[in-house]
């Protein structure tokens, strides 16, 4: 296998996650870390066994030997460094959104294209091995004309006043928090494995909390959930906790998605069910090894992940047999292997991960609901 | 206990369900029964082992020892058979819905006020002795402010094109299907549990099946099932198979009902989550003996039906201790058991069962999710 | 349908449940119950809406137009009341066990077979419909050959030493407690279900509480949950709260079977799990209207209690449609149903309901299990 | 971090699992692979990237920079490597079993300690997260006294007479395979979290396919369920499909276990249920980032992996938040984790690890329980 060398820019929660899925492949070096300051770089490079760092991830950008770079940073970053790396010659992977403003997310894509260079933001979810082998259901026929999907993304982590994160800050976060955050991953997944655009969507927008409290020292994702109610500060809040928007796809299907970060007791729970002509789909992430299909006709079925009872496409992404489950890390593995694939081959073949094309995506559908729900109507997506 | 003597006016699929569940209560005694002919009332009187038919419910109307009747003919009569039953001095249970139109509604629950009647309409899934337990919950302030609630009520025995019934007949069933049939449980057991009024509809209908199938013959709801598909006439179909609704709850809370009758391998399954500021609270009618209360920063938990476990509002409704499950026909006894202590009690005392007040307010409901689906909008419910 | 008239001896926690029973077949009158004293006997016949009570249920066996007696006392009092019964003509439903001892069950055997009287052991489980699926998928070859039955049955009620009945008692409730109260129900299940005979068993008992506390006064079955814990006094117990038995079946398939009375959390669980050569079938009590297939080769599979997804001969025991669960009380309808057209058929045709002959078997297992307990070996039954 | 360098030896279906959890430690290099022959070893260490590869593992051994050796060749060669691999000063991570024979796992504990190396045998269920959470539980007190524990580890990938695999023949994995290949890690599991040791058992084994069809040509494990039909030869089976053993703790609690690889639909579900005096509590390994707790009194629970939920000494184990799944590939992570950090450190504390007394001492459960079988009796472990 050729080797790649890897440079990752942030290592707040996800970053890590990022190093440790890409050791996983075997046939990438995870050569550099770049960090907001010198000391947290290298402070970071310690602890996780990386062998350079950067306090500016220019710097990083620079080394010529670095092929390719993982955007782990806040939001707001996202795009001047994507377009930074890009223009430095580097393959980019970034984490969502690909950017605040539908603006930039064209000129990446656009800034990508020109260079030929590989680009994808990572819509983990759709690594489950699971979300594939329904994606190849519905492809063959076997789910029949989509009439509607319904589901849900519902976590907790923002459940108290107290709970307080940059993601709760439009200016490092974006105008739209659990649409942009949760929502568009469900959006990502349920396009990808039905095969259909949303086209018309209807949002109702919430914020339970309108005052949150921010502590006084900065907090890493989810490890929030172990402060305690001291030396906060009030802030009003204006982004949303909680949304259902009504959906249609091409196709004249329906659908409906909530999401919510105050929905106490479900961690990190996305959940669909599809309806098809033929048959019905349904998933959820807390149980991400088994899918259920519902049969008018004859029994209900539990699909487990199983190499030996999927379709080929889907055994691609399994890389332990049936029974020896595979979670959350599993998927990012999955993503950078079919990323890493691509990078290493000729690229003349479509890619198959999520590129900054649909990173664009539902930067657009996140717009078009944030709109919906300001004007309390049914609004085209274009 | 004292005796109430009691006819039943229809026996197709929901009769029967009434006639034993009435049996269980030990203090009642099912009398007569009507069907729309003398040979069919004879037949089922035979079948059913009740003492006395009529062809013709007027009759039996007449019978002044009959203290009570229910009402299990199809929709479209049951106003005029309501009518007649108050208007004979009868108490009157009248399957869901009460009337098609709101004004028949007003009229019968202004007559049965007018009378002094007892009177109930069938919202029997009220009656999981676990509905009241969240009832309780609620009321007692352990689930907090109710910030969204999200569910659905499926189906699949409309599935195939195939599939006919009555039900799918406006002039028999109504102008709506999904909504009136299931969706209007779903409404009246939210509105019960979480005390709150919906005040704002947003709808999006959907008929998957524009044109079906209808036998030669008729055929028993459910029961159409096992039908062959030969000898049969193409039915354009009016009413919805499908339907979303936002809700906006009078405390800003917000919610989303999912109706759909063509769900392939969802027999007939309610769900619903409450998310509230202390805790959420979730329930499966396919698990009708626990729910899930969903919490932040303790264990979740699943409260089973049990007697020794829950509020003492609740306890009344069980009958059997824990891990002795109760289904679909005990909500009919339960149910009933409140309305005859309600008719043998001196009637000062608001029942506490679902009456004429409660089948009017949905069919206001109905109705306006109707005109929100027809006009794509917001609807305010007045 | 031909009319009977039936007496019920025993109003504790199961006759009620019988009463409420037979009242749904429609062709059946409850018209007398018996008791231990006149005035409970007058009581319960207020309570329950029984017409003619008695305070010796010798008088009520002296009842010509009565035909059928259902026996729901203490376990030490089936016996005795059993033969009367039968000595007085009567049909007879006896609740489990048929007897303490196993000459006392072949005598009552031997006797109904003599008077030609309808005999039933009230063994419900089998009548969850699902169970008689089973049956039939094993009957017809879609498990295969029995390789191995696991399982358990797991109650709570005796949880803590001040949990107190007279099923702790020996005298009253024989010399075995959890095997014989809970195991026989497993027992009966599984040799119904498979058509397989235990053929040997190795058991292992435990009593973890040597020592209980007796309430000063009577409590009965299962409400004694509530109760405070004060006036007891110390009891030494010599049944067994526990017990697991190794089964070997007459072909020669494996079998395991736990039950355990102190078993937190678990209120009344039944669970069995069957592996045959061709498929697994697996059923938990706690969700009795669906059963697991397990596949080696394809999908498992949910097959849910549904008319038009079952085997004819299972069909026969459904009431509702499917997704209108179906629970316990509907067992002991869908049983005496069956008891009840047999007796009023010209009973040529071979019982399908459990018999004394059955109840004969479940003393004769329950009695080499206490013995292999005791010896710590392997026993044959014979 | 100190880096270390290890060596892989086998690379089956193991050996890329632990490869691929070394490299996320961060602080390891796995620098070298040796395989059976020059050739399969070149070609592994190209698919794996690897930087050098042996034919022979004598020759692994000798390199000095290699601090640490990870066995995963099949069991006969356990204690031949392990022995060598001490002897030439290198920790050992040995996959399970430690060795074929009691002799030789007690001379390699006394080896191992003789060196003073760290010595791991690869129980990773144990790593489960949850599992050390249950561990705390137990240890605090909240689970009270152990009364009893259940449960069963199935698979059904031998389910077929044609599945065929070195592990049924007993010069190359031993004189039992039920109990040692999965027993050993359900008993391993239950001594961990319950602090207590078995002390008898009772056993029943059973080999349902007492003929397989072995193919001409080698197959990986669990890969062999592709295979077609053809080109076998019949080979007697003498090792267990199949196990039951009743089991006495050393505080004369009870417990039983179940093994079976030829239970259809069963892909790899350990599960097992402890009831104790206090609570009960249950995992399903198919669920394995949540565990059931049982309450009398009170709601039962569903805990979830979440670091705000757990005990200090299960966060540890946790390195993603509540709501993302970790799997089986985590066990071997957390594993290694724990077993670098002790190398890495003075190795003054005792390992929390299962070290290679843990492995003799499943061996010593293994043979007793086979001589158990073979005399039909309760044995003593000594």
């Amino acid at each position: 296998m050729e080797r790649v060398k890897v440079g990752v820019i942030g290592t707040g929660f996800i970053g890590p996650a990022h190093i440790e899925a890409l050791r996983r492949l075997g046939n990438v070096d995870v050569v550099a870390l770049a960090e907001r300051s010198e000391d947290l770089a290298r402070a970071k490079a310690a602890l996780l066994g990386v062998g350079t760092y950067y306090g500016d991830y220019g710097q990083l950008l620079k080394e010529e030997h670095i092929q390719s770079v993982h955007i782990c940073s806040p939001n707001y970053l996202h795009y001047e460094m994507a377009k930074a790396a890009l223009a430095a010659g580097k393959h980019v992977v970034c984490e969502k959104p690909l950017a605040i403003h539908i603006s930039e997310a064209e000129e990446l894509v656009e800034l990508a294209d020109k260079k030929g260079l590989a680009n994808a933001v990572n819509f983990n979810i759709r690594y489950y091995p699971l979300m594939r082998q329904i994606r190849a259901m519905v492809e063959k026929g076997d789910v029949g004309e989509i009439f509607a999907v319904q589901g849900s993304y519902l976590q907790d982590w923002l459940f108290y006043p107290t709970d307080y994160n940059w993601r709760l800050e439009p200016e490092h976060a974006g105008p739209s928090r659990a649409i942009a955050d949760i929502g568009s991953h469900w959006m990502d997944l349920i396009e990808y494995i039905t095969g259909l655009r949303i086209k018309d969507v209807c949002a109702d927008f919430a914020t339970f909390h309108k005052t949150r409290k921010k502590p006084l020292r900065p907090v890493e994702t989810y490890v929030g959930k172990v402060l305690k109610p001291e030396d906060y500060q009030d802030i009003a809040i204006h982004t949303e906790d909680y949304a259902t928007v009504l959906l249609r796809f091409e196709n004249d299907g329906r659908g409906v998605m909530t999401v919510n970060q105050v929905a106490a007791g479900r961690k990190n729970r996305l959940y669909f069910e599809l309806n098809g002509s033929k048959e019905s789909v349904a998933w959820d992430s807390e149980s991400p090894n088994q899918i259920w299909i519902g049969k008018r006709n004859g029994n209900n079925e539990i699909l487990m992940r199983d190499p030996s009872l999927v379709y080929p496409e889907c055994i691609e992404l399994i890389d332990y047999p049936g029974g020896h489950n595979e979670g959350f890390p599993d998927t990012f593995k999955q993503l950078f292997k079919e990323v890493y694939a691509f990078i290493t081959s000729d690229r003349t073949k479509a890619p198959c991960f999520p590129t900054f094309k649909d990173g664009l995506r539902e930067i657009i559908l996140c717009k078009t609901i944030l709109e919906s729900s300001v004007n309390r109507t049914w609004i085209k997506v274009t």
